[in-house]
């Protein structure tokens, strides 16, 4: 389980230059499922992220959350969101260049509490070349973000950029997120 | 300006409980406009956020960055989502009960760079009132995150629940983000 803040598990060495350490798109198959490692969330975490990025009584004060939507302290989305990130760069998505978004659709069909131990399944979805650049391609990926549960915290169905084999530099320097 | 972290600007007072501080769904017209206040995005928030979010070297190391597919240090996707809901929770989207979101399509369609100025210009799409829920409804948002250039950083069209008028308690404990 990854409990600690510090970043840098095994397969974000993929992001590294070290190409070689993740998957091409030709390496992927529609259908295929990742899984990646787990993040015991506490209610110090989601107050400091709160406090920064979504300062709402909710995400801040146990107490305070009592009388709201929520019914108790919940959470940010974007807490979620980032831990979900963090769980694939480190764990769940082995994709070589690192894993790059253009975009993508989120929902959060339930909130996220202190105590839930988050984990992300993956399977892709889509996979496209691009018909402009040789060196590329898109990889449509849909990730749920789990508690210990089973329930559903989040899904997000991102559009990622892949490299394909062959493209030497692969992604060096193109910078934009069209396929 | 904000580019401090210590949250809490006057519309956040919207979300501890003084509902009559923020606008109902009824107060909302389709095609309103909104704008944010402003925050200025250094390395440092950069690579605090990538270590602990998005441990990737483009968003972690401004040399190693140089070879990657952004050339050079781009701040993580989630980092410029996770700031726009602060700017809007903040200064940019004054709804009663505070800020709460389904979820939505979010694009990166540049990346967020060092000593960019961050703002968010919201526009009311969509007011749909509950059919189920008559203390309730659904705003849809479209934000853009924008830097000091004008140059669009995010596209977030987000379905957000909004109280009604007469609702008494508006939403406390309801907890679930259905219409």
């Amino acid at each position: 389980m990854n409990d600690d803040a510090t970043g840098g598990g095994a397969n974000s060495q993929s992001a590294s230059g070290h190409h070689s350490a993740g998957l091409y798109l030709e390496d992927f198959q529609v259908g295929q499922r990742f899984q990646s490692s787990e993040h015991l969330l506490d209610e110090i975490q989601i107050r400091e992220f709160a406090r920064q990025f979504d300062p709402q009584v909710f995400h801040l004060d146990p107490e305070g959350a009592k009388s709201t939507f929520f019914g108790g302290l919940a959470a940010s989305g974007w807490h979620t969101a980032a831990l979900t990130m963090r769980l694939l760069v480190e764990s769940g998505m082995p994709i070589a260049g690192g894993l790059i978004g253009a975009g993508g659709e989120i929902k959060w069909p339930r909130p996220t509490r202190p105590g839930d131990i988050l984990r992300v399944v993956s399977e892709i979805k889509e996979l496209t070349p691009s018909r402009s650049r040789p060196n590329r391609g898109m990889a449509t990926i849909r990730s749920e973000t789990l508690n210990q549960h089973g329930e559903v915290l989040q899904v997000l169905v991102a559009k990622m950029v892949v490299p394909r084999r062959g493209g030497s530099e692969g992604l060096a320097g193109s910078a934009d997120t069209g396929v």
